[in-house]
């Protein structure tokens, strides 16, 4: 299960609005097919990982991070009945699939098929993993991930703006990595016009992987960007089930304020700033009891002399 | 050695102006002698386990977190001179004594009497667990501790300055530890006047070591209280070699612009405030290449959900 989840990470970020799911399927202890869900949603991981092992996949031990399909769908057949056709002796699920045409459905018809089943394997991990699709799926909106990249006193700029740089290469390498995660990346107006962002992915090898740009504004979008009035108007967008927001403070404290951030990534770095620009602006909290409870921390890590603290919002 | 520096944090904050050194002797494989400098200064680590020792000190094993002293005074004989008389095989020594009565010739006159002298084990942390002697004798100051308590966003209060709580119980015993652990704590006028902070320790057992209380204020200090005018008069403070600043943000920033702040204290909560208080005032900074290289992470804890980040000021 810890290689489909590693295969499923692949997607994340190019599936919506089908789930990034990964597939490992073994036989006789030697792995005979892997699959991860394609760009654009298909084909899916288990069709992949059935195409490549072929006749050894009768018997074999399938492992698959969401519950196949159960639903038929003019892209292709449900991945329940390619598995029946292809006679493991078992599938290892994940998470369960929450989508109203599967839930419950795929690993009936599997055990139906006289095919051993086993649900809810690493199912949290594998929930995390296609947060954008369960967000999605409960929520009815795409996942959002908000960045800020900050002092040790909470800054992301001086008060003159300068925040030519905060945190070091290494940090900001990954914050690149985070975007090619995301189908969509949003900044404030404010942070448009005075920074001029390209929100690509500078990265080697994933340069094609940078992520629509949106911006958040009561006016028209430049060219080449998509605009939000409103940090609401996130449930109607098409195709993309995560999204980042990179700020400014303006920005941020209306996605929070809104209750539309399911994960904080806080980038800081040893410095002080001293007297700079907040990272966030009101966010309409009534008391300070109120502001526990809400986020749990998830992951810390260090880039060179910076720190990342991965909270998700508990709901 | 890490016995004797563990019990030299015993005296942290009560030996000013004398270090709080640990001493620990071993002879055939068992402890028969510990020592820690006494509050106030004396007697010295080394007497206090050679007291213990007795004759069981002849051939010992000395393990000694500082050099020791080579100058007698009214208050007591050298303890290069107790340790030579006691006649120990070996005497291991922590950091060198810069104090220039002795800096290097505790040493020499331990190898003059024939002992076995090893020096500089574990140095840096016997300087780190010394910090506030050390800092007296290099910088002619008390060591200084910023504590910041702060949301994720980097704020110390909500807008309308309330604070109660941001961290929780655990990470605030925390903090009462610390004050347990130096000789002064100071506050800003802004801080007395707003809050009226007892700035006691709140620990059970410890009640007795709540330290001098002091206020940055251009006027005169209540009942209770000492005053400093500016930052730079911590120099001449009498008996205070570790000094701990818990704000606000105008005295945080007082103390940080006058680059007399060697050690963080970062307390966070995993909450976001949003338009609050911002932790710090200016510090003057010219630009932000200058904020860097200044502070390193030595330190990284959990009390519950919140976090304590400890960095040193490099110089």
């Amino acid at each position: 299960m810890g290689s489909a989840l590693a295969l499923s990470a692949r997607g994340r970020g190019r599936t919506a609005p089908n789930p990034n799911v990964g597939c490992v399927i073994v036989r006789d202890g030697r792995v005979v097919g892997r699959g991860w869900t394609a760009p654009g949603g298909r084909p899916h991981a288990e069709a992949m990982a059935l195409e490549q092992a072929g006749v050894a996949a009768k018997g074999a031990t399938v492992y698959v991070t969401l519950e196949p399909c159960a639903h038929e769908s003019a892209r292709g057949p449900a991945c329940a009945d390619l598995l029946t056709a292809a006679r493991p002796a078992r599938v290892v699920i994940g998470a369960g699939d929450p989508d109203p045409r599967t839930d419950g459905k795929g690993a009936e018809r599997l055990r139906a098929a006289g095919i051993s089943v086993i649900e809810g394997t690493r199912a949290d991990e594998a929930e995390a993993m296609m947060a954008g699709f369960f967000t999605r799926q409960r929520l009815g909106r795409p996942h959002v991930t908000l960045k800020l990249a900050t002092s040790l006193d909470g800054c992301i700029a001086m008060a003159d703006g300068r925040s030519r740089w905060i945190t070091g290469d290494a940090a900001r390498a990954h914050a690149h990595l985070e975007r090619a995660r995301a189908e969509m990346i949003l900044v404030g107006r404010g942070t448009l016009e005075a920074d001029a962002p390209k929100l690509d992915v500078r990265l080697t090898g994933l340069e094609d992987r940078s992520p629509r740009r949106a911006v958040l504004t009561g006016g028209k979008a430049a060219n080449g960007w998509e605009s939000l009035k409103s940090p609401g108007d996130i449930a109607a967008l098409d195709k993309v089930d995560h999204l980042l927001v990179e700020g400014g403070a303006a920005t941020a404290a209306a996605f929070l304020a809104a209750d539309l951030v399911d994960r904080l990534l806080l980038y800081s770095a040893p410095i002080l700033i001293g007297g700079g620009r907040p990272a966030l602006g009101d966010i309409g909290l009534a008391d300070l009891s109120a502001a526990h409870g809400r986020w749990r921390m998830t992951d810390q890590r260090r880039f060179d002399a910076d720190s990342l603290d991965v909270y998700l919002r508990t709901r």
